[in-house]
């Protein structure tokens, strides 16, 4: 099996590197338009086949899958051009710039029997595998608020403002651990560049039962922060992703509505209980998805992030979008 | 001078601490509707004088100011008592139940030339003052945002929701750094326990300007943060409270919008600076703040927590009250 | 049951508050050569009652239990007094100036049926206790170190150097913990003021086996560190008294040595599993004590901080003072 | 100018990758006795030039430069060899097992006029120049005394124990920032696996004066550290190697020593001032230092981590050994 690694500025380089490193794998082709970064990435990884024009990249039979890591404003024009010409596509997060494009390229593939998977890539991180696990067996019970930040004096990005540059990682995290869907966004956001592209911005989603979610985001932040806090009825997580040991915590903590009768003295009682720390294995996020993608491709089987995962981020990031624009709630 | 303390339940005992060990003070009175905690209170501090009526209360012209820390739906009434009484008055946070409540109180005060001091204890803090200080100085630039977070595993409380418990903290403490007033709140919050008092809440408060101020308040968090980002246009600090040193810390950071010209290369430009880490005095909160009442008294002056700015608190967490009833922006 | 408190300065304000509370304790006595601070703890705490004289006190036979908390120099002296007139004794540490005046009050309170207790205080918080449940269940293995740390910027003292003054806590911790005894010491210290009192020392102690403790002690350091790590064969205890929740993190870390035929290719496996942080009852070890001093002297039970093992800090002290002296091991 | 790596095993791929980026280098070959190992390298860096025997090594005159990456026992041997054969030397810490050997590859390097530069490469990281520009301006003051942790659950080590492994660090640190030299050294060690090889080992280093150093070293440990403190007469530097940032920490905190005629009030008096957190540069200690070998062959300027200093560390990690071995304080 053959594949496209399509765009390799900022991100491709690991695109690369990994599909190099995977034994199902025959060549890595590199495509980008500035000819400048293909001779670049020929010098860090020689085996790498390069190739110099889109067309020849589609006709090219041998080239069965295709890694897309180019600007959000080309994610969908490329995408379907290469699912048309029979590819299976690996697609930089978040998948396009509007719902309709996003549900168009899902649909797209599964017409086509060929695989979208979408580069959520912390979903393939074993502390979020770990905490799937954890609200899968039952141990966590109900959720009733997932609260995240993510925040950081960081790069600003000159196409897209803080909410589509960010919140596709939270939002896609949030999404694989919930069993239920947002049913409305309200979100704030201010651009101090006065460019039109938000800087900071806070977004809370609604469920049709009292559940909540919040994310607060930020590139003007002094310190860099990566926190989710996962509310359940019976445990609750914390989840750090700036420690490099113990990420994940899990709180036997709560709190309990009491009966009717004695509710006059008291209404609730907390428990407070004691504090877990798994084992996280150390592996690579981005090795655990080429392989999950070339396995996809290869067994015809769903992947963990599909097009219709993608999509419902991106149907957030719009609603989000217009939210501030109309400074109201709106509903998905 | 004579005080008399109302209510010594939770917080009282530390009000009759302070004003006993107040030089300025003679007689520390105590009263409470419960005769159970009022010889509590004088089995620990057996140099206090019991009071057990209202009416000798109030018609005692040797007491010349009270501190009133009784449940909140109380507050209006036995302050407007006190000083139609000719009492001078330290009152608990929130001033009062609504807005309205709290202007009348202030005028009240402000007519009969009383003092009246609410109790936003956060603002006699070292930590606080050292923001104020920085900010005054020109240090920090101008602010461009306010983010803060308050939560706990915490004492749900009876009477009031999470946002009247825990905000008026927060909002005091941005009321006293900032030089402009917010013109809109938008609020959102859910009662798990289905009682109608919201356990966990989000607040944004919107301004003439693109500052923006954002709060974060809960008592179903599993861990314990205090913690404030003051967003200034020099330099940005960061107000952890649950450190025991360390408390503030001034990072040398932030960002430049470059001119024009260049914009197509690089709209920002980083500072990445150092961080300062200023030593705070140990004191006592509360007894900065007795001292500071009693002086007040004395010379007539007005004190940093008046009952205007406490006021302007209430105005905002009714309105906040209201944004999560009607699912919209309120303007202040 | 009447006690009465010996030394009322900086730490026995804190004895007549817990005997206060103490339901079997009927009338708390207090005594100090300096009447400035007699009245102070009288009007501090109104019903205690003042003795005037060191005789009256040895006289009175309604007083069966003291306390001492006065200078180390004093402890010798007093206590046996307090033995001699058939009192039962609660002792601050380190119990005496040598191991031979601690052997004889031992042995004096031995002879006489009474109990002496020495207030190694760290023995009776939850944090300890926990370790010690742990060591006990086997959960943790075989103890092959102890790493202690205790450092600040910290009270130099005026009569004892910085082993004398704070090693007692880690001895004592060390000693309940561990089933063995030290057979050797070795100390480095030295006096920054060039008073022979050693403000910053490193103490090592040998067993019989390859156990082997450290202690790191400083009144000189720019940090407060108060940490311990136990290292177990099957688990690792880290205990951070520094910490408000977490003080105990066990760690099912460790390795085993391999077979000898794998020997040559790798000697050792590892063990990483995960952590985890018991809740600890958050209740004061002072109040803990004293009521397990008040319940032995009741029972003639044995305390479980005994004049034995208080005798053994004791020796240590003793060793590593003549380690340091003579700039050798030295046997105990 | 061509430069060649010898052992490409754990530590010499990061040598080649930072040799191949060096201007001033033209070819970067590499040897290994192991031919695996050189396969991989090759398909790693594919413009590597692999030399297969060392012989042709020696001989092959374009080769000016060597850096030697290979087990500690044969240090000296090869070393030795590439002097004699007129080439520059990079050489792994410690530099030999021996310090006669060190001091003669030290001579030998002198009197043909190479570079010997030992690969202490913690003082080439930004931390270790801040400490050392602080201590240089005599902000710090005088250093009363020197505390270094480094413990791990980490790799046990088959050829040397934990202080050969891990000391050479701390040691060349210590060195670089102090301004004079230790006369005697005190070790304790246990190899809980009997073997021979200390895996937890304390350091003490006496000075003339009474300066103190100490160091904890470990591979037992449940949590890594890397943390120092450098107590200055006039500040403190508490060093965090963990940290990703603020790994340097400026504490304006001490005592002083007050005069003859106060002493019997108090003879100390503490300074608590700020807490300062200067910027680092995110830099790559290795670049940095391969790019100082490269200039100090084409300058013949002296390496800033020279032979003498590589063999001074040497030396004290035999005393050390030998500590360990007769149980007592060895002179230096």
């Amino acid at each position: 099996m053959n594949v496209c690694i399509i765009g390799v500025g900022y991100w491709g380089p690991n695109l690369v590197r990994n599909f190099l490193s995977c034994s199902l794998v025959d060549l890595v082709y590199c495509y980008d338009k500035d000819s400048e970064k293909l001779n670049s990435i020929k010098q860090k990884f020689p085996s790498v086949v390069l190739i110099n024009s889109w067309d020849e990249l589609l006709d090219d039979k041998s080239i069965t899958a295709v890694a897309i890591a180019t600007p959000v404003s080309t994610h969908y024009d490329l995408a379907k051009q290469c699912l048309l010409a029979d590819k299976h596509v690996l697609l930089e997060k978040p998948m396009a710039h509007s719902y309709q494009e996003a549900i168009e390229l899902t649909e797209l593939a599964k017409s086509k029997q060929l695989i979208l998977l979408i580069d959520h890539i912390f979903i393939y991180t074993s502390a979020v595998q770990k905490m799937k696990e954890l609200v899968n067996s039952g141990e966590i019970g109900e959720i009733n608020y997932f609260d995240s930040t993510r925040i950081n004096l960081g790069l600003f990005q000159h196409d897209v403002n803080v909410i589509w540059d960010l919140a596709p990682h939270d939002l896609s995290i949030m999404l694989y651990l919930m069993d239920k869907h947002p049913v409305a966004v309200f979100a704030t956001g201010v651009d101090h560049l006065n460019n039109g592209l938000e800087d900071i911005a806070y977004l809370t989603l609604y469920f049709e039962d009292k559940t909540i979610a919040h994310f607060h985001l930020s590139w003007i932040s002094p310190v860099k922060v990566r926190k989710m806090i996962v509310g359940g009825s019976k445990k609750m997580i914390v989840y750090d992703d700036m420690m490099s040991d113990e990420k994940i915590k899990i709180y036997d903590k709560g709190f309990d509505v009491l009966d009717e009768e004695v509710k006059n003295e008291c209404l609730v009682q907390y428990r407070i209980g004691d504090i877990h720390v798994p084992t996280l294995l150390n592996s690579e996020a981005l090795t655990i998805e080429v392989n999950h993608f070339i396995d996809c491709c290869v067994n015809g089987s769903q992947p963990m992030t599909c097009g219709a995962q993608g999509a419902l981020v991106v149907k957030i990031l719009e609603a989000a979008q217009e939210s501030i624009k109309v400074n109201q709630k709106v509903s998905l």
